[in-house]
């Protein structure tokens, strides 16, 4: 459901680990072209979808019988989505939750929103999350992703329906773990962006990066993840993937922030792409402070974007705490 | 005691602190330089040192009076170095250990090399680690990084003397999992320029460093250390830095043998530059078969650096496992 990069992505692995796939967009055009033309140029560019994969706009088509309804709406529209979806969702369907964040006011995770939507039992829905540019993926480059749920069997079996050559589900009974690292890994990049962008170096990156894993492993700590989550894929792997890769929207965005630009021109600059981080600092500190976690570079990104900070007294912020353990 | 790139940084950062430093090198001419023109061109370029370090060429003059010992040979060589050295120690001087690596024959971690030839009680010796790059300490570019000694009193004493403007020390007790991280952080930095090397993305180049964490963190528990030293500075910290950056000269090399080429040109093209992650992988996994610890990556680096594995098998065994839970 949601035929953006990462929704075409998943479902050409999906097609190509041999389901049968629909695919929903809300641009009934956009379907018109991936069935005829097997493209999605808007998102994907020229890059070739199995032709087995049928795509509609219209979502009671594409939730008809699915035994699997893989939601990758962005995750601030997700409850918005899921309300005229509840009724036509197989009772026994598993919901795959692929959008990372936390919603802005109840402050949920998207998993959260899923049950509190639908009514499904919890161990009805699951989260896909990893180190996984859309980009590479469908270029099949090899990736590794986790595949969280607390029902094991569904577990196992979204795990086999996810395995290609290219594309390797774990399994882990972790759901909010793996929430926790998707979802504050964005604002760790904006910072690791700022500082780049006034010139620091790569000790300086490092350094933030694990700051920000400190921070997060706190926060998902205290709303019962498992650190052993958060040091893996859908923590440690995807908060590096994100802070070091040149094609992070995210620390791209932080970079030009970093370089002199306000916030109004680094949105120009980025041409519409907003970067997730600039919401999701709202929602995480929120939460953090809800569950009293400390997030310090959170917290001054959070005040770089929505309270006038300037860059240069929030790299001071990032570094500048006293000597003490670590 | 050594005055490569990183003696000198770190003689720097003493220096730009306050203390009274005096920095032994193996080549007399270079003292003399230092003490003439205050540069270390060999190691450092033009960088200008503080004029208040005394460079000495004659170990029992630099060694005469020191409350603090820093011992910056390369690590293979520390035994070797220490052993004329011993009388000239005082009997209550703290031994700081900066080299990264497990003794090839003997597999001990640098700190237990110092015990035993030195004598001194373990709680003496501290490690000094964590994600930094000489050139951007010597740029005063900001850094953070780990001091760790069981004895929490000389931790304090040291982070306090390492303290600058640029150069933020955390104290840390646990020794174990500070030496194990900077050990085998290179070898996995070998593999993710392997990977690179052969055309693969950065969705890779995350996976193959959370498996890393993963076996490092794996070995560290096996030897005493916390998972959470791991998780910070000394680990995570140290092996994005060393996974990530160009500068990397680790993963430069695995990116020349990931390109066709073989260990002889490889070393030819790194101009006598060898890449400590080709020692310190047979060490290492050495040391991870004696605990009965596995260490699949380091494994595959072993066998294309000394068992003549191809680079092509060798990433086939870095992302090939079977479906498992993460």
């Amino acid at each position: 459901m949601g035929a953006g990069a990462w929704g075409t992505a998943l479902a050409k692995v999906l097609a190509d680990a041999g389901n049968d796939v629909t695919l929903w967009s809300r641009r009934a055009e956009l379907a018109e072209e991936i069935n005829h033309t097997h493209r999605n140029t808007r998102y994907i560019g020229d890059v070739a979808l199995p032709a087995s994969i049928r795509a509609t706009g219209d979502a009671e088509t594409a939730l008809d019988g699915a035994c699997t309804v893989l939601l990758a709406v962005p995750s601030q529209t997700l409850r918005g989505n899921l309300q005229p979806w509840r009724a036509a969702i197989g009772h026994d369907a598993t919901l795959v939750s692929v959008a990372k964040g936390i919603e802005l006011d109840s402050l949920m995770r998207m998993s959260q929103v899923i049950v509190q939507v639908t009514g499904a039992d919890p161990a009805r829905v699951a989260v896909v999350t990893g180190p996984n540019l859309a980009t590479e993926i469908l270029d099949e480059q090899p990736a590794a992703t986790v595949v969280a749920c607390t029902d094991s069997g569904r577990a196992v079996t979204l795990q086999r329906a996810f395995s290609t050559r290219y594309f390797r589900p774990y399994t882990n009974s972790d759901v909010v773990g793996a929430e926790i690292g998707g979802a504050c890994k964005n604002v760790i990049a904006l910072a690791c962006g700022m500082a780049a962008g006034v010139g620091l170096g790569e000790n300086t990156s490092a350094a933030i990066i694990t700051r920000g894993l400190a921070e997060i492993m706190r926060l998902g700590i205290a709303l019962g993840a498992k650190s052993s989550t958060l040091a893996g894929l859908a923590g440690v792997g995807d908060l590096v993937a994100t802070c070091t890769s040149p094609r992070s929207r995210n620390r791209a965005f932080g970079e030009r922030l970093g370089r002199g630009g306000t916030m109004e021109s680094a949105l120009r600059e980025a041409a519409g792409h907003v970067a997730e981080g600039v919401a999701s600092c709202q929602s995480v500190l929120a939460l953090a402070e809800s569950y009293d976690v400390e997030m310090p570079l959170t917290d001054a990104v959070h005040r770089v974007c929505h309270r006038g900070l300037s860059v240069h007294d929030a790299v001071a912020l990032l570094l500048g705490r006293t000597t003490k353990p670590e």
